[in-house]
């Protein structure tokens, strides 16, 4: 039996540091829960002469890697630091070297998860990966375990806190998207270069990994049907709200027997609908169970100590793992064929905003248009707020499928009477 | 290595049947998860000839305890029978025959918790007991892994199904209290005798076993302070919501140095606060960590298939910890001894609902005894619907504690231009 755990941390910003703080300040709980203490034997940096605010001694800190994977005292290593090829190098070596891996890095678990649980189980170590989705939220624990039993057939959720807190401020404060951005990138929320949050790219990346391990399949995220940011117009938050509606960044994933479907996109919410109230930087994710039914975990989706949590309960499970010698013992192979549906094959109701020519038999032409596609609709209302260049058009259809959708949306702008299909929603949660 | 898992299964009413046929729906799943087959070898009942629909063989159902626990090859008991103590002896047997133990049984759970996992840690044998507390939730999982880094400083919690069913329909449909009992009993929601439910028992015993779980200390049932429904008065909902709350029945759990408090009561809600809008049978429960913030995990409370569900995730936990030999392996000494806050240190904001005699000078009366409580008022009002046999007045506190709160009401109900303090609830969320 061992009488410590020692673990090598690679990085030392947000996440590394608040880990160590978390280790240090609930080093009696976690000791009275595993038995032995949790020491930070190696912190690998690129800058060994910057300087850091911690309690760890500066002779553990060093800038070479095999300096800790070479340590034979070292049972496990915390990656957190960031980016892609650098951080697969470190995990891919860590594993080879027999120890086990936590990491926070949503990128790499995305494009390269499957590979390195395979690699973990090969080497018999144990990599685990809570904190790369839903910042402080334990979604992948309760996905791997507490719903163990139940066959999931949809997730649905806002995953990240960046474009939540902006929709959030544009929303409840009537900031400009500019404004709201600058604000989360002051408060830390957003990155110096916030394409992958507002593109989408990094919810479609959460989405691969949340996917992936629900419904035990590969999932690429060239799978992932991704729309940014940028597709909400100006004035489509205030007519959503007209409308009852409260519009999201949302992921979502599917399973039937045609295969799976995943998204992310702005996405239209009823505003009885609770994903419609999580704001700010929170994320919370909505899964449909076939046994269970509707859950939903919700919690910070980003920071410092919330992140760390999740890196740290890790780490408790990992150390659990290693007193009982049965680390790696979890075989992560798929169970099903990667199998993924066809536009023709996903269907949802759509929200339209159609700037057309003020003129007689417009809306005529427009709804023969919906019927020629076999597209029925719930809603078309003339938008009175917005006269000057012409009408506003909004049709909401009932579930149509996603290539109906977009081959309305093409027709449409084809259509001389229309100016433009000024942008379009998913509309979530109703019939 | 076993090849297979056989369950001894005691009780197959409504959970006990979720349980086999989630089993049986997803034993393919199961199978990839465990690698190896879960078998139910026996099924304890009352009754062996009362008739059920079940694809399992008639001749494994037994009445008789001892054959399943001393059948050899059965490696794991699942307790679904219910009540308190016959399942406890069932339970303690179960563990002493060094069979793991797997129970929906709150009752048991709250009164005998500590107890029953120390004579499974003695016997080396796993005690599960995800299904006792939030249905489908899992919560004792997240408590005891996902946040297991974390120190939990607070949680609340709406976790009696039957209460937030009848609360919903009574603000919602405008139903009596009786009528929505009514419904709730006809839905199954609600026992032939609701009285566990509607008088805060049910939600005490929840609460215990997640204030103990949490701050890994002991708790009693009669550390609970607990007021039921009958507390919430005639007109309370309405008048709540006109001051933007929302009544629910709530169980709250905190911890300072100064030690625990746990209490269940009706409690006002501010309408933004995301517990307020969870509604019908529903479950949620808040949980504050130091490190993490604040988290929300939300499901079905109740119900033969989510509550099943948790169930045959202890199931799982347990088969891979038998499958890896490392069943009993953790260990349930609390780590903090018993120390529960008195009535002075509790604090929290109360919203008070008075009926006065219309007289003059009253409300210098009544604002004059707050003062000479030490109580500073947040808001007060009269209310203008009800005048008949007097005036209703409404106070609004800031933070005083417990103990001051049931001095003032007392000292208002001894008050001559008082005819009664019509109803009394902590507030909750706000400063």
């Amino acid at each position: 039996m061992k009488n410590e755990i020692n673990i090598g941390l690679l990085g030392f910003g947000v996440v590394g540091s608040g880990v160590a703080k978390i280790l240090q300040n609930h080093q009696d709980d976690l000791r009275h829960k595993l038995g032995v203490p949790v020491v930070i034997k190696k912190v690998l940096v690129k800058d060994l002469h910057k300087k850091r605010e911690t309690i760890l001694s500066s002779e553990i800190f060093t800038n070479d890697l095999n300096e800790v994977l070479g340590d034979p005292s070292i049972d496990l290593i915390v990656e957190v630091i960031g980016g892609t090829s650098e951080a697969k190098k470190a995990i891919e070596s860590s594993l080879r070297a027999g120890k086990g891996v936590v990491t926070a890095n949503k990128d790499v678990m995305a494009v390269s998860g499957l590979e390195l649980l395979k690699l973990a189980d090969e080497n018999k170590c144990d990599l685990f990966y809570e904190a790369s989705v839903g910042g402080g939220i334990p979604l992948i624990r309760t996905l791997e375990d507490g719903l163990a039993s139940d066959r999931i057939s949809a997730l649905t959720g806002i995953v990240n806190g960046t474009t939540n807190f902006i929709l959030t401020k544009m929303k409840h404060d009537k900031m400009t998207y500019e404004d709201a951005l600058a604000e989360a990138t002051a408060l830390g929320f957003a990155e110096a270069d916030p394409s992958a949050d507002v593109d989408g790219i990094d919810a479609a990346r959460k989405m691969v990994i949340l996917a992936s391990l629900s419904f035990s399949t590969e999932v690429l995220l060239e799978d992932v049907f991704v729309r940014g940011m940028k597709e909400i117009k100006e004035g489509d938050l205030e007519l959503a709200e007209q409308f009852g509606y409260t519009v999201k960044l949302a992921g979502s994933a599917k399973k039937d027997e045609e295969g799976i479907e995943v998204a992310v996109e702005p996405v239209l919410f009823p505003n009885s609908h609770p994903l419609a109230s999580v704001n700010n930087e929170f994320n919370a994710v909505y899964i449909y169970g076939d046994a269970v039914g509707e859950t939903m975990f919700y919690g910070p989706g980003a920071g410092s100590l919330p992140t760390a949590t999740s890196v740290t309960g890790d780490i408790v499970a990992a150390c659990r793992n290693l007193l009982l010698g049965v680390n790696g013992k979890r075989l992560h192979a798929p169970q099903y064929a990667r199998k993924v549906k066809s536009d023709s094959k996903k269907f949802a109701r759509y929200f339209h905003r159609i700037r057309v020519k003020d003129e007689v038999g417009v809306l005529t032409k427009l709804t023969s248009i919906y019927s020629d596609y076999d597209a029925s609709l719930a809603t078309v209302i003339q938008h009175p707020d917005k006269k000057e260049a012409g009408a506003d058009l909004i049709f909401i259809t009932h579930k149509i499928s996603r290539q109906q959708h977009l081959d309305i949306v093409k027709k449409l702008n084809e259509t001389p009477e229309v100016i433009g299909v000024l942008s379009h929603y998913r509309v979530e949660g109703e019939e």
